[in-house]
């Protein structure tokens, strides 16, 4: 048989300690903003019923990934089957993995309802699998990083999500984060007002999304394409794309709302309040009112927000209020705010940047040895690690110099050698080595492990050892 | 439609905040441990082509979640097949979810050879997926916590492996772990001494890995039906079980191998090495050697272990050396050893046992608010957060009792409210409140943070708050 590739499989990857500290670093500093804020965490499993997830994705369902029929279940639909080419997907599975975390989330709150409080704020930061065509950050596993408070249709919660986020994002260093806020039913005024007919709204907001990137023209452009009459898009551009300039977004939303001569005045209201109430949060001054704003997903039902960065093309985090979805699977609506994270953009955005701190991986110190027996060696990595140090053996009888080379491997990650000799042993002693300048001292074992895990500069400065 | 099951599917399960926390307790303790040794953490994708899976788990392979073609290739495979039944699930898939952890590190260690250091310490804790009949304490989604020295055949990683297992063990509080070994090439021997032919030793081990749970009668019993005569039978348990007393592992390796009359003496010589080197880690007085330990997989190639505790049936962890496995994919043998910790029963004894410390679940505190505006309770819950609280907010306008009544329930997890009403906004201050106690004191909004971190009596005695 010939060898099998060894790549993981397209659009999924191995991660690699150093990748795996980089994941590390982000998630886990996330997990802990989140947890300020009250969140608390969930996880479920990979694989769900098809039952719970057809008929939620449109037609990006033929991205999920099936799992198919086993042994006898198999057999029998086979065998059973007139002919194959009558056989279809649905025939040959039941169960798939997980495509997000909103509808796992749904099926939690369907199922535990009476266990979870009424307001279940919960984060999940797990991996889904979509079977899309993979390019430059766009991968097949991904994780997800989704933040929601379940229960409440008030200001409160909206607030209280993206002030989590936005902490999160300014915790990792990325200042310069700003976030769009828009509204569904602002949207559907705008469409109105604008003499959008009602079956075209959902493609011309597919247009105004792009506004950002095509611009005004670029979206005329494409309205009519879609369309829709160029008196009805100039009204619409006029109404959400005059107004570009920044300044106070509830004084905006207000114009606006103005303009609109009184049809979705009660959510102008409501964007206005929420506004008002992130001025107090930790997202102030991050936040953006965007009437062109109109995000994907057509579940969303009240406000929506997108997290951009000034250099970066794509989003990193957006969410919005929805509240249709959470109770499809119980008896009554739950509404629901959330948002999400592309932890997979953060971590492209962070490397770029540099804006990673120093991440220790590996052992602090590889315990090189010659002519001492291997109790003895081992002997010396117990009393490091009692002492609070990362310790790695070299595990096999070899030149003291071929260990020193290992030790010092990028690959690795040691800063010392800590060396056994027969005089160190007889002395209750050991050398200790650091692998990049060079300064070797030699010192009581008990002491080294202070030593070592002090890291670069222990060695050059004893004298602010203590 | 009818509303479909909201259950996880069969064998898998949701974690909610509690039983996450139990899980964290333990793998990042589990994490830490392995780290101090030297171990660093890989992680790989869920999803595996069946090339590389295929042919490595013997008859369970029909355990193996496939994942089914999707679009055109299903298509193309169902519309050319002469009839539905000459179909099999290799014509239907390509790749399947991760069955293991070891096929996975083997595909690592070839693809990546160059970049990762010739002895590779490393640790996975990640989820695998059988299709096995559900049970008490059997899952169909379960985490392995895999440990594993590539590289060296000798003892170091041996012990380096056991004894890192041990310390977790120990530092999850389970003090009665007792870890037996035993030695592949040792079995041989005395299956060879014995006479017991060739071709059933596999079937032999089989039976004589139950001597625990079957004491030797019932062994002799099973033997005979696997097709042995008695009297090798007798001459094998009379080699592995007249000796079930303790003692000191390395005397009782040498007497057995006098016994065996020089063959297996390199083996044995191996074995009492090993035990002696354990002498001086902190998995000494652990260890016990067991000449009837036979672990049932077939790739072990020299001294295996496991690990059990007093009171609880199966083992809670368990390896061994294996050579021939790492490099099946790359052009080289690569030798290996490693240990699995089982999470899932080291889950239930923690419980079993009452041995979970008191773990945090949920905000600190619930800010409850009436007749003040929403930014009046959000800067307040901004001021907590800074002050290193962990807080929710009540989302929405509700009595005052209603909003306690919430906060106080066990599924939210707060052990304070603090109350934000018009009296004390005016004053800059908070009620605290303790929802067990009932106590309430009023204090500045400033200082009301560190009183809800401090936890449980932290109202009861102010005097000790400084």
């Amino acid at each position: 048989m010939s060898r099998p590739s060894t790549k993981p499989r397209s659009g999924m990857r191995d991660f690699l300690p150093r990748d795996i500290a980089r994941r590390e670093y982000v998630v886990s500093l996330v997990r802990r903003v989140y947890e300020r804020y009250g969140f608390v965490p969930l996880e479920t499993p990979a694989v769900e019923s098809l039952a719970i997830l057809s008929g939620k994705y449109g037609e990006d369902e033929k991205l999920i990934y099936r799992i198919l029929h086993r042994g006898e279940a198999l057999r029998r639909v086979l065998d059973r089957a007139e002919n194959a080419a009558a056989l279809g997907a649905d025939d040959l599975s039941e169960e798939a993995l997980r495509y997000d975390l909103t509808v796992p989330l749904a099926r939690v709150v369907a199922q535990y309802g009476g266990v979870l409080p009424k307001y279940f704020k919960r984060y999940q930061i797990q991996p889904v699998w979509r079977a899309d065509r993979p390019g430059k950050g766009r991968f097949r596993e991904f994780y997800q990083c989704d933040v929601d408070a379940i229960g409440s249709r008030g200001r409160i919660p909206e607030a209280e999500v993206l002030s989590a986020v936005s902490e999160a994002l300014s915790e990792l260093r990325l200042d310069d984060h700003e976030i769009r806020i828009n509204h569904r039913g602002l949207l559907r005024a705008v469409l109105d007002v604008a003499g959008v007919p009602e079956d075209l709204g959902t493609s011309a907001l597919t247009a105004l999304d792009k506004l950002d990137k095509i611009g005004v023209e670029g979206v005329r452009t494409e309205l009519r394409e879609r369309g829709i009459d160029d008196g009805a898009a100039a009204r619409l551009l006029d109404l959400v794309a005059a107004d570009e300039d920044r300044g106070d977004p509830k004084a905006r939303v207000r114009a606006l709302a103005a303009r609109l001569g009184g049809v979705g005045e009660d959510v102008a209201a409501e964007l206005a309040e929420l506004f008002e109430v992130l001025d107090v949060t930790p997202a102030v001054g991050r936040v953006r009112f965007d009437p062109a704003l109109a995000r994907g997903l057509g579940y969303y039902t009240g406000a929506i927000f997108e997290v951009r960065l000034t250099d970066f093309g794509s989003s990193v985090a957006g969410g919005g209020r929805y509240d249709g979805l959470i109770g499809m699977f119980g008896k009554q609506a739950v509404p629901a705010v959330g948002c999400s994270i592309g932890l997979e953009r953060i971590l492209v955005v962070l490397d770029e940047r540099g804006l990673f701190p120093p991440l220790r991986v590996g052992p602090d110190a590889v315990v090189c040895w010659f002519g001492v027996p291997a109790a003895c060696v081992l002997s010396v990595a117990r009393t490091l690690r009692e002492g609070g140090a990362r310790v790695e053996v070299f595990p096999d009888a070899a030149k003291l110099g071929k260990q020193l080379a290992y030790a010092a491997q990028d690959a690795v990650g040691a800063r010392f050698a800590v060396i056994v000799g027969p005089d160190e042993a007889a002395e209750g002693m050991v050398s200790v080595k650091d692998l990049e300048s060079g300064e070797q001292v030699r010192v009581a074992t008990s002491e080294a492990a202070a030593l070592v895990a002090r890291g670069p500069g222990a060695l050059e400065a004893p004298s602010k050892a203590t």
